[in-house]
C-alpha cells in the first residue's frame, strides 16, 4: 500500500501550475507550498502538472525545479516528479555506470518489480539511452557478477503461484553445493537464482532452510571477494525473498546514527512512496525501536524531512 | 511478405467450418477441401474458424484434423492452425527438451522475431507451461551454448538503427579474440552476440569482415566440439545477419537429394509463410539452380506436397 496522500479534491493542473509559479516568484522559493502540492499529487497528477507548466510558462518545471530547490531536497524532488518508469530507467542507467557501488538499484528493479514492470523499464530505456538495459548491464561487469545481473535484468519471470515441490528440493541441494564451493562454481546457482520464479524460488529457499537450519545468505561465505559478486548474489537473495524486508533494512542502514545514506533514503521512499510503502514501514518497525517515520524524521532535517515525511504520509 | 493467398471474397467462418465438416463425413477425408480452405485462410481467419466449428461441432477441429490426417501433412497442418504466437510457444518447448538437436527452433524464435513477437511468444509460454522458456532453455543446457541461447531468449533487445561505430570496431576486436581462443573464453563474444542490437551486431560483423577478410561464421574453428555450442553459435551469427538467407540456407539442406528433413521442412514453411516467405524464396533461388516451389515439389509428394505448394503461393 502507498503512503502518499492525495487531496478528495484535487485542484485543476491549471491551478496546481499556477499555484507552483507563484511559489517560485519573488524573493526565494516558497519550498513548502511546493511540497504542499507536488507531495500530494499520484503520478499521473504530476504528469498533467508538468504538461500544463510547460505550457503556461514556456520552460520545463522539472528543470525550473532543480533551480529553485538544492541539496538533497531538489534531487528527492527531482526524482519524484519524473515519470515513475522514466525514472527507474535513468536510475539504472546512471547504476550501470558504477555496478560496483550502485548495484542495489539494478537489483530493486529486476527484482521488486513485475516481469511486466520490468518490462516497461527495459522499454523506456530503449528510448531514452537507444541501448537495451541488458548490454549496459553486459558490458559493465564480468564473470559471476554479470551473470547474476544479467539473468535478473534479462528474464520475463514466470509469476504464477505454480511450485514444483521435487524440483525446489534438487535446486535447494543445487545451490548448497554451490554455497560450499565459495565462489568458483556458481553457474547452477545463477541459473537458479536467475531464471526461476519468485514463487518457486521461495520454495527452494525454503527447503535450504529446513535442509541446513538457516538461510542462503547466512550460509554463504564471508571472506573477502573482490568482484563484489557475493555482496551483489546476498542482496539479490534478500530482494527476492521478502521485498518489504529488503526495502526496511535499507532504510535501517540509511538512517543509522553512524552517518545518514541519504541517496539511499531518497531512492527508497521516492521509489516506493506511492507503492508499498506502508507494507515497508511495518517491516521496519518490527526490527526497530522506533517507526520508520521517528527514524528519519530523526537523521534528516530542513524541506528535505518535510518533504520526505509528506511522501511518508505525515 | 507473405506467400499465402486469401481469396478476396472470403465465406463465413461458419460456412468454412461447415465445408470442413462435409470434407471429414463420408468415406475417406476430402484432403484437397481442407487444404483449399485452410492454406488459404489467415492466423485471425483460421482462428475463427476453430471457434465456430468447435461450437457447431463440439468438438475441437485440431483434434479432428489430426485424426483425420496423417504422416507429414497432418504434422504440417496442425501446426499451420495453431494461433501463430502459440505455435512457436510449443515448438519452443519441445525444442528445450532436446536442445542438442533442436537448438535451431530456439535461435530461430529468439532472433527471427522482433523483440515484441519474442515477448508475446514468452507470455504464452507462461500460460501454456506456468513456467518461463528462459528457464526451461537454462536448465536444459549448459557452459557456453547456455550462455548463449539464455541471451538470445532473454535479452529485449533494442531495435533502432543507432550504431555506435567505435564499439562496432573494439567489440569485431573482442570477437576476433575469442574466435582465435577456440572455445575457451567465449564470455566476451556472447555477451556482444547475446544482447547488441542487430543494427549494432551488423556493423561490428562488418569491422570483422573489413579487417580480416572472412566472416566470423567463417573464421570459427571446424574442430570437433562435444558441447555442440559452436554449431549453435554459428547458426545463432546466421540467423542475426541475414534472415531470409538463414531459412533459405535451412530449405535448401531440408530439400537435399541425399535425404528431405521433413521437420525442418514443415517448420520453416509454417512458420514463414504467412511473414516473410517471398525473401526466402529470393534469397534461396539466388543460390540454387531452380526455384524454392521446385526444390519442394521435387522432394515431396501428395496432400504434403499440395499443402506446402499452397503455403506458398502456387
Amino acid at each position: 500500500m502507498a503512503t502518499i496522500t492525495v487531496p478528495q479534491a484535487v485542484p485543476s493542473p491549471a491551478d496546481d501550475a499556477a499555484a507552483l509559479l507563484k511559489a517560485f516568484q519573488g524573493w526565494g522559493t516558497d519550498e513548502q507550498a511546493v511540497i504542499a502540492i507536488l507531495a500530494h499529487r499520484d503520478a499521473n497528477q504530476r504528469k498533467q502538472i508538468l504538461l500544463e507548466y510547460e505550457q503556461k510558462c514556456n520552460e520545463s518545471l522539472i528543470q525550473r525545479l532543480r533551480s529553485e530547490l538544492s541539496g538533497d531536497f531538489e534531487h528527492a524532488m527531482y526524482y519524484w516528479i519524473l515519470d515513475p518508469v522514466e525514472r527507474q530507467a535513468m536510475m539504472a542507467n546512471a547504476a550501470t555506470k558504477c555496478i560496483q557501488e550502485e548495484y542495489p538499484v539494478i537489483i530493486e528493479i529486476a527484482c521488486a518489480n513485475s516481469s511486466a514492470e520490468l518490462l516497461q523499464v527495459k522499454k523506456a530505456y530503449h528510448v531514452l539511452y537507444k541501448r537495451s538495459l541488458e548490454e549496459d548491464v553486459a558490458a559493465h561487469s564480468t564473470g559471476n557478477l554479470r551473470g547474476l545481473l544479467l539473468a535478473l535484468v534479462s528474464t520475463y519471470r514466470y509469476e504464477g503461484d505454480a511450485v514444483d515441490t521435487k524440483l525446489a528440493k534438487s535446486e535447494a541441494k543445487i545451490i548448497h553445493e554451490a554455497v560450499r564451493n565459495g565462489t568458483t562454481d556458481h553457474e547452477e546457482l545463477i541459473r537458479i537464482v536467475g531464471t526461476r520464479s519468485k514463487a518457486q524460488l521461495d520454495a527452494t529457499f525454503g527447503c535450504f532452510r529446513d535442509e541446513h537450519g538457516t538461510s542462503i545468505t547466512k550460509a554463504l561465505p564471508h571472506g573477502t571477494d573482490l568482484t563484489g559478486y557475493l555482496r551483489v548474489l546476498r542482496t539479490t537473495l534478500r530482494c527476492i525473498s521478502n521485498t518489504n524486508k529488503y526495502f526496511a533494512k535499507v532504510l535501517r542502514n540509511a538512517t543509522r546514527e553512524s552517518g545518514t545514506d541519504e541517496d539511499s533514503l531518497t531512492r527508497v521512499v521516492v521509489m516506493r512512496a506511492e507503492k508499498d510503502m506502508k507494507g515497508i514501514g511495518d517491516a521496519f518497525q518490527k526490527r526497530s525501536s522506533c517507526t520508520l517515520e521517528q527514524a528519519i524524521a530523526k537523521e534528516t532535517s530542513g524541506d528535505y524531512r518535510s518533504f520526505l515525511m509528506a511522501l511518508l504520509g505525515n
